[in-house]
């Protein structure tokens, strides 16, 4: 049910039970954080992780692939699940409870609730991956209910999802804090991503890309260039950079996700581009 | 914010925050029980409030007519508020609070998570108010969220709501108890709902002809006769009574509502019907 990882000697719970008798004595008095992954952990997760570590006395990180958020021509079968090594990484990080649920802990028997959102989950990723959002609201929400934690963080990279997950846990009244933490990059610009794993040597060269595009846009936004014309040049360059395909370049109000017709205040330069059939998505502070 | 109402010296919570505030003491030693309803309450009402109060230490009622389970083209404006006598009724039963949100404390600017689910909501109900399941799951998480009960306590009057909010919250690991209350009845056998107040008294005089019929086809259900055709003899007998239209009459299984090809085991009938502009339900163990 619950116990030592023989390997690793860190703390797994395999099961809801197992994971309210591991939280059980810390309730009251102690402020828990969730840090949600779908593993194949790397310095990005790690660093979600000490912001968590930071924030809270304990930390509960989850491991849980989840089926809802992929399409059937997506990547679930092979997405990388190292699960030995994650193990070892949150072994280091002294993380107090990783929580590695099966599929029917999640989805039992006779499982039919599905939620879904408008506002910061319309458009951009729900444009491509019209299952994304409702996948991620759902396993979120059941993550949050079942660990119950103070806070739980998550990564900018997953900008939209952030602001989903943020307006689902305040219509829920799920009564947590949400905190978002700045996207990790490797030395050239590249955004730390499990997927990064997928990518041939010479893809990997071109990634780089699509942060420099992105930086490139926040740097001219507010020069008077027609906010239209700077996302029809960008997504030209990633094409020219070697991207095959660019799902969309955008410019957007940082909470909303609205169009904004000038930018005044802050904003955000959003993008998904796809090398080979590997997908990336970043984004920046304009 | 939250206080004492003048006119019945009963704890009426009023927002979010007050409410978690009238609980916070409780929370840690004591039993907490909730009884949703949209106010208008009657003897079935305060049926639920006694059984809340024999399981639990606290009782929380909360009173909100929930827009988001009418159709625009129903009664939500006619609806009854009587907000003052409700107020007296439930002083008199010793509640603990009452919690009377704003539409605005429900569904807060900006608000756009949707809850929709298969299993027990698909057909008879749904057929006919295809909102309605929706917004009572959202309405009923949202109270579950906000209150943080150990118990719940439904009337199995709304028989396939009481089964949409068990799957709910086990789906969504709510983690209280859900406990189903038989329907008070009228002596004549009218079941107790707050729509009865908008019957004239010739359809007060016909209305006890739903369960009079539910109650036969429950006596007949194992005589061998086909189930399609009780229940269609059941539909007949209830307009020649006088009700103007059937929605449904149907057999099913008690917890899954699937239909049964013969009657094995324990089973439910359930029927809509409508006299004039007001809907009745009702339904039966067999």
């Amino acid at each position: 049910m619950r116990g030592w990882n023989s390997l690793t000697m860190v703390h797994v719970a395999e099961t809801l039970a197992g994971l309210r008798a591991s939280l059980a004595p810390w309730r009251a008095s102690q402020r828990i954080a969730l840090v949600p992954t779908m593993g194949a952990l790397h310095e990005g997760h790690l660093g979600l992780v000490r912001k968590a570590r930071e924030l809270a006395d304990r930390v509960v990180v989850s491991i849980f692939v989840n089926p809802a958020q992929f399409a059937p021509h997506e990547d679930l079968a092979r997405y990388p699940r190292p699960i030995e090594n994650d193990l070892k990484l949150l072994k280091a990080e002294r993380v107090d409870v990783v929580y590695t649920p099966s599929e029917r802990e999640i989805y039992p028997e006779g499982f039919t609730t599905q939620i879904s959102m408008g506002g910061p989950a319309l458009g951009l990723e729900s444009d491509f991956r019209p299952h994304f959002f409702g996948g991620v609201a759902i396993v979120v929400a059941k993550l949050f209910l079942q660990v119950r934690p103070d806070l739980a963080v998550f990564g900018e990279k997953d900008y939209q999802q952030l602001l989903v997950v943020r307006r689902m846990s305040k219509d829920l009244d799920l009564d947590l804090e949400i905190v978002g933490v700045p996207t990790f990059r490797e030395a050239d610009g590249l955004a730390l991503s499990s997927r990064n794993a997928y990518l041939t040597p010479e893809q990997r060269r071109i990634a780089p890309a699509l942060n420099k595009e992105l930086r490139d846009i926040a740097s001219r936004a507010r020069s008077g260039t027609a906010l239209p014309a700077l996302e029809a040049q960008a997504a030209a360059s990633l094409l020219s950079a070697g991207f095959e395909r660019v799902d969309y370049v955008a410019i957007r109000a940082p909470q909303t996700l609205e169009r904004p017709r000038e930018i005044t205040g802050p904003a955000r330069v959003l993008a998904a581009a796809w090398l080979g059939k590997t997908r990336l998505i970043d984004n920046v502070e304009i």
